[in-house]
């Protein structure tokens, strides 16, 4: 369904860099849900570049939302949250009209859009509209934090930095949840944030690697054959510009573990069927066996990057040398960690209310 | 949608291990296509069990064709394609009917269904609905063939064992097609499959990943945001029972690239655009460019293994330990191959029908 | 989706009137659902063509339930259901190859399918899956049925003969259950059968109304903008072979109302929120209000007669006569009763689902 | 899919009759095509009330795209349109909030929403929300006139006057676009007009019938089973508001007819296949057949009217009385025009790009 996303809660995405305004629809959300603007600034600002690690583009981000809230809930109608750009430089792009910037999307889009798409800052490609999922995406995180259900991303690896793994998953989250570089360990946040500055001098970038936990879901969830919850986290995940890589629980450690250590032996704790380790990530035959949810995202290093490349006018079909000059991340890492976080919610909501219907998301549910 | 995957050409899945008969419904598959039953058992032999390293349950797959083909042509109307279950062995299943085996679906399909779903041999979870799906993806892949985009997909690492890189894409795909054990290297086949006999002597089961390569793929297919052809084809793969992680290109090798050696520099060849490496795997901001599409699917070891596991009886909510017996297979790496080539094509097929229409993928299109 | 309907319990349907055989996949079914075959075989027994007035073509209609059931009770998994074809008379049906029978769908699908499509017996477009249509449906009516939701429907007109209009509305739908034509003036079912005998005396054939309600529908059901509960039960409708209009409530008759005539005045009953008229037909704007849903399906004449028409064969672009030799029902709208209300059911069923979640349709749920 | 419409042309909608803005996201558009902003003006004016006959709400319609157009042309990205809201009259709603207007829509959103729901005139059943649907449908109606296929709606029918029928159906399509009042015969239009007069006068209000034509439509088509074209257009009109009944070609006519009156003649005509008669509204097993597609959609009485009225208040239960007072229209079906014509526009637009592929709306397609 191209810009929209989900089967029973949707969200729809529109805008592009430099147009007038980004976007984004919230449909089939519970009516009574609390709205919370401070929380939904508090993402906005998660994703947003702060310091000299990122692009010196700064977004005010101030959204206003043209319906679906009144007197501070949500009405059960569609949610329109919208963002107007306004840090836009106007200047001359007329180069990046008809160059393909290695890594980018630019001549694929040629492909697809025959050159009518708007090119300026990446256009609808920009890093820019996840702002108004992030946006989106806060009232979901709110919405099932009241469920219970909590999601937490940190910087597993930058470039050769390697953060510590979860250890107490809740107090994690709640640690993660407030800091603007996501990362647990502090050596490991001082190593990256230096890595990314060197990239910089450089006038190169880095990538990484993202964990995410889900804690709080429970089992049951997911749709089998097609639409096993890996797959629908893993649609949503690369639909995020620059991840390249999913992967569940051991994910590719898999390929070197035989059976009998992959497995996940079931218990009986506290009452509770639990698994003593936790090697499928929370997730067996597409379905959330009530564990943590575990994943990790690949991202690829910036493709913006400072430095001559070769490359090609693509409607002249020349070869050429380019070099970007601009406002650009020399990592996204750390600023992804909120869209993974939101649109991990979207979709985690998405499977939830398709099983539990409609109503499931509101906290008066079930009461 | 459940057990119906795609947008414009879609299949729905039905079946389970025991069941009477599993089967494929293949919708808005052109008119005009030619069906050779021959090619479909082409497909159907790749998945099959062969040999020692693989389960002793053998079954003919004999398949009718119940609609949709009509004198050796597909109508255009749905194409139903039916398997009839023979080779079930009636014993009693009655302790599994409770018993949730480590690394299986079984209680997280019992969180869902409350004890209502067929649980012999592993019921609607069971690889063996996959046997439909290469059915009906042969005649996919036949179709694309004849439109010159080709998919081959070979057994990168199988446990501790590497194969080889692709080298001439064209060649190895040519190669794979007539191969049972799809791995380049002779004496990496061999290997791999002293490795899976190691494993089954010890009642065990090893994993490993998977490689695939398409050809030919035009430049422009994806519809970002959110239907990115990343996101499309891990969605698809991801369906696949014991499939826990997917990436493209370099994927998680990217997290520790630099900007300026993960861009693939665009180049003007013999008066086509191409790239100079393929570290993003033909596809730039989720659209093809079209390079090679190149991307690997992580599988895990079996979860059926003979040795005494520690489990719970989900029913009673009691520890308990379990033995399988059965028929199982030590690995299923080299049968899944068939289903990630089938499910490959129909994913890029419902791709190219949504971007250029219907008739796309007649042969007579475009004449 | 083509041949796909529903959003969260959907059914895909399959086969061609001299196909091999024809079939229905039920997704989204909730585990736990009793599923009686004599119930299936009743509504099969309810769409068959019965005496004098219908076609001579009379199948077994066997069949098989293929997946999606395990000890008399739905898995929560896809529901299979098959039947053979078997009284097709093999002859030569070449000619009807190129010529477009007036009112029916071959130069249409000529279009389409650019010949491809099997013409024989109308193939898809034959009234014959719609036999799996019901057979699926029939599981579904039995489901509400558990949930006091009723669905009945009678011919309100035949030609020039009327029928009376609902009375008691459980009564009259007990009644129609177990009638093969389903009139509730005696006297108009007298008049309605010569009718038809009349018509086809004359190698004509005749159209018709059905009238449907459906009791117990809770209110609240509906999803505006664009999945309104007449949009969907409409869409769902207008599937069906030979319905040229479809009308709630007053309908076409609002036309010539003042809106002080056509609003239903809200009363208070018996602590229940009632209204005094139902001119709108239990919806407003597009969500269910409480009240009986009540809606008419316009079916045309048969468009196969055997007198001799004009037409022209498609290939040749020729004009040409054409006498349709065969065994054809000189009416159906008694036939379409069945398939208007499984298929009303299954609509229905999707939207209580969507709303209040998949478990909801087991007679488990809420208890 | 609730507030989005279409699979590969999509529309979703948002906003409320007194919330900030409403809006529209068109999606799958194809890039290169001209965006006239004086022409969704045009659609916008002929939809707004004009004079006595109409609600004394003036809204200005200023609208602005957010996204999706650049340099005067279509990225192929979604295309965002905002209209604000901006003649909302503060006044005290609050009984309404608890009131069930006869015919209107609270008391069943309240049952769905639960007393969340923005009830200030109408929320989002609103009709001020098919602003930005044709702000939206505007855009397509261009494209397929380019593409040389038109819509003409008039009104056939409103309280006891008709208007005569379509003669010349370009040439009528050619006055209908530029007349505030479709009406195709002056003395009907004046008719009408003191027809909507008198009721206004008697504080009640007029329903109608809209009849449209569809030229240009090529054959083939429509998407059987169950995305017949009849079934993709109802479902479109049924999500109007106050829309209860629609019909194709001789509608419920058809119940009165014989076959061989209802059938369709297929002759040869200048070298091209038509029907000598179009009973079937240019629709034959659910595909276009080439011939104007032709139908007739029953509007009823606007329910707003000042008149006392009975109902009740849905949160105490109880009945009361109710006087509505404010800015209503006696009348809507002239008004409705305007939205059957974009929201028709989008839906075959949809069902053309499903068939053709996304380039095929292009003005460049084909050249």
């Amino acid at each position: 369904m191209k810009n929209t996303f989900g089967q029973h809660l949707t969200i729809t995405l529109y805008g592009e860099s430099h147009g007038r305004a980004i976007g984004a629809i919230l449909d089939g959300v519970a009516p009574g849900i609390p709205v919370d603007e401070e929380l939904i600034s508090h993402w906005l600002n998660l994703r947003k570049p702060h310091g000299a690690i990122s692009t010196a583009r700064k977004e005010a981000d101030e959204f206003s939302i043209d319906s679906g809230v009144f007197n501070g809930y949500t009405t059960g109608t569609p949610i329109a949250i919208r963002i107007e750009n306004r840090s836009q430089i106007s200047k001359d792009y007329s180069e990046l009209a008809t160059s393909a910037r290695p890594g980018h999307a630019d001549y694929a889009a040629y492909c697809k859009y025959h050159g009518y798409a708007d090119y300026r800052g990446g256009g609808h490609f920009s890093g820019r509209v996840t702002a108004a999922l992030c946006a989106a995406g806060a009232i979901i995180i709110s919405a099932l934090k009241a469920k219970e259900i909590r999601i937490g991303t940190h910087i597993k690896q930058l470039g050769c930095v390697c953060d510590r793994g979860f250890e107490n998953y809740a107090e994690d989250i709640s640690v993660l949840e407030n800091k603007l570089f996501p990362a647990l360990n502090t050596q490991a946040e001082e190593a990256m944030q230096a890595e990314i500055l060197a990239a910089k001098e450089k006038l190169d970038s880095v990538g990484g690697i993202l964990e995410t936990v889900v804690l709080g879901m429970p089992g049951g969830i997911g749709e089998p054959y097609f639409d096993s919850l890996e797959s629908s986290l893993a649609h949503a995940m690369f639909s995020i510009g620059g991840i390249k890589g999913v992967e569940f629980g051991e994910g590719f450690g898999m390929a070197g573990l035989l059976g009998s250590q992959a497995n996940d032996a079931f218990r009986v704790e506290n009452g509770a069927i639990v698994t003593a380790t936790n090697h499928n990530g929370g997730i067996n035959g597409g379905i959330s066996n009530g564990m943590p949810i575990l994943f990790r995202c690949a991202v690829k290093p910036t493709p913006s990057i400072a430095q001559k490349q070769q490359t090609v006018d693509f409607v002249a079909k020349e070869n050429k040398d380019l070099e970007i000059h601009g406002r650009h991340d020399p990592c996204i890492v750390h600023r992804a960690r909120a869209v993974v976080d939101c649109l991990t919610a979207i979709t985690l909501a998405d499977a939830l209310v398709g099983r539990f219907g409609t109503d499931w998301l509101s906290p008066e549910a079930g009461k």
